[in-house]
């Protein structure tokens, strides 16, 4: 591969002057430039940026770390927190933890040692003492860690009362909740606490159905769903706690012969691709994943050039009717 | 932050003695390694993967470019990918074409200056002159390209024979192909010439219905998949290319009034996540993409180490039979 000195060799220039002209520093006549370039292309010299990073200490790439990838909802936020990161000419490197404690610290250390800008974390079981000693950014997306550099979260509680609002609104009269992961605290913990002051408020009754980590972890939740609604066989009303529970949800109701939304209306959370999938299509909460991957590239690049970034960042969710209620 | 100088005047050892022993080379008593951890712990001191990448022109990074992450079947391939890599210590740098020509070429002119091994190409506009002088090993996956290091692809005339094959010996007469894109030269085209040797094999009617670039980079096909279906009353066997064009034949079909599977049977292609989250479940031919991605993360590695690697690599598929058939 051709290097910085080939190209000044070749140009009959000192190497210090090409270099002024990649880097578009100091005076340099059109001729010059020109030349550079005409050598460059010849050549086929390609700028090495691992040694522009060395000098720099600094390497306009990102480390995303997320559960997992094929989740309908994760695989929507990278696709957004690529596709911004790419808009400030920063690349991704992408870490798919599967939330094993090993992994995400394994990962960490890569991050460091590779010199990333900072790390988007969307992953919640890493222990806290693991980031002590972190000299990057660190942004979290719907999680909580205590010493983090900005947490980004869409506004749960406003999600769970909308949800149990339009679920009530819909003539429900008995309501069943699938909430979040009973073992980590979650800021999803908040769209039950939505649901409940609403239902309570409206005098509605309603049970809460938890998720365990062994679901999340495995994407699974049909037999708990079937379980549950057998259980209570009154409920006329569901809101799961994201969209890939409203799917499995859609699918157990088949089976036990549950006609959606006549007998039974369902809401779901997030509004990602899924939701739009299924049949019926799933009435769902947005969630502005679209605007909290631009907050998130955004904050992370301010905060690694030294800047004060806001510390917690609440962006609003709105409800999206569709076919299942 | 910590560097190795900073850990050598602290340890009371010289540079190159550190470096010895963080690169595991030549003699040192156990007292020095011990005496070097310790205060590499205490100066929380983080190597430098930067430099070290500077020094053997190789940066264990793959780039990845693939045209939709929210795509079920490039999310399935990617968390796949990125498994592959971390067993082998690679990290992926992750970029989202969205079949956009000048992005891809953008991503290139990235992958070569950070220097990365290689490349993962599962997007298909990339004009064939843009990999000349690429001088990185590039491995395409389910793509055509002139002049890449090694291809994978799935056994696609086999899928498309047996989903045939499955849809007649399940009593369908009149059947219908959403077939790919018509734009592009895809390994997939070979479903439809499958289809059509069984079919004209078994003697029975079907309808091509090719699908475009437009479609698919929107991914987006219910319009086209209704005029199809009243276009042809008669049909009552579909084949789609994907397990997204099925779940979107699915919400047709209900819209339509037309009952899956009693009225109409549907096979889907790929086996990815969202071919088990429908009302009903899609029956679809299994692409192994699990091995699809362990055998392009291992061309890769082995092509970086210059060895020689099969420049065509086809992967066996299967039927999966669930609901929708």
């Amino acid at each position: 591969m051709a290097t910085l000195k080939d190209v000044a060799r070749e140009a009959g220039l000192t190497v210090s002057t090409v270099s002024r002209v990649l880097n578009n520093r100091g005076y340099i006549s059109e001729e010059t430039r020109q030349k550079v370039y005409s050598v460059m292309k010849e050549l086929n010299y390609q700028p090495n940026e691992v040694a522009r990073s060395l000098s720099k200490q600094s390497t306009k790439t990102i480390g995303v770390i997320v559960p997992h990838i094929r989740h309908p909802y994760f695989s929507e936020l990278v696709s957004h927190l690529e596709s911004q990161a790419y808009q400030h000419k920063y690349k991704i490197l992408l870490f798919n933890s599967k939330e094993k404690n090993e992994k995400e610290r394994e990962y960490l250390e890569m991050c460091t040692s590779n010199r990333v800008a900072g790390v988007i974390l969307c992953s919640g079981t890493v222990a806290v003492e693991e980031f002590k000693g972190l000299n990057i950014p660190l942004i979290t997306v719907e999680r909580y860690l205590e010493n983090g550099t900005a947490a980004i979260e869409c506004d749960n509680l406003q999600g769970g009362r909308l949800a149990a609002k339009h679920l009530i609104e819909s003539g429900c009269k008995h309501l069943i909740h699938f909430s979040g992961v009973s073992e980590t605290a979650m800021p999803a913990d908040s769209r039950a606490i939505g649901f409940r002051e609403t239902c309570g408020a409206m005098n509605i009754n309603f049970v809460e159905a938890v998720t365990s980590a062994y679901q999340y972890n495995n994407l699974e939740y049909h037999d708990y769903i079937e379980a549950a609604l057998k259980e209570n066989p009154k409920v006329d009303g569901v809101f799961a706690s994201s969209d890939l529970i409203a799917a499995q949800v859609i699918q157990v109701c088949a089976k036990l012969g549950i006609r959606i939304p006549e007998q039974l209306k369902l809401i779901g959370f997030d509004d990602v691709f899924i939701a739009t999938l299924t049949t019926p299509r799933i009435t769902t909460i947005h969630q502005p994943v679209r605007e909290m991957a631009k907050m998130a590239i955004e904050l992370l690049i301010s905060a690694s050039e030294g800047k004060i970034v806001p510390s917690r960042t609440l962006l609003p969710v709105s409800l999206v009717k569709r076919e299942s209620t």
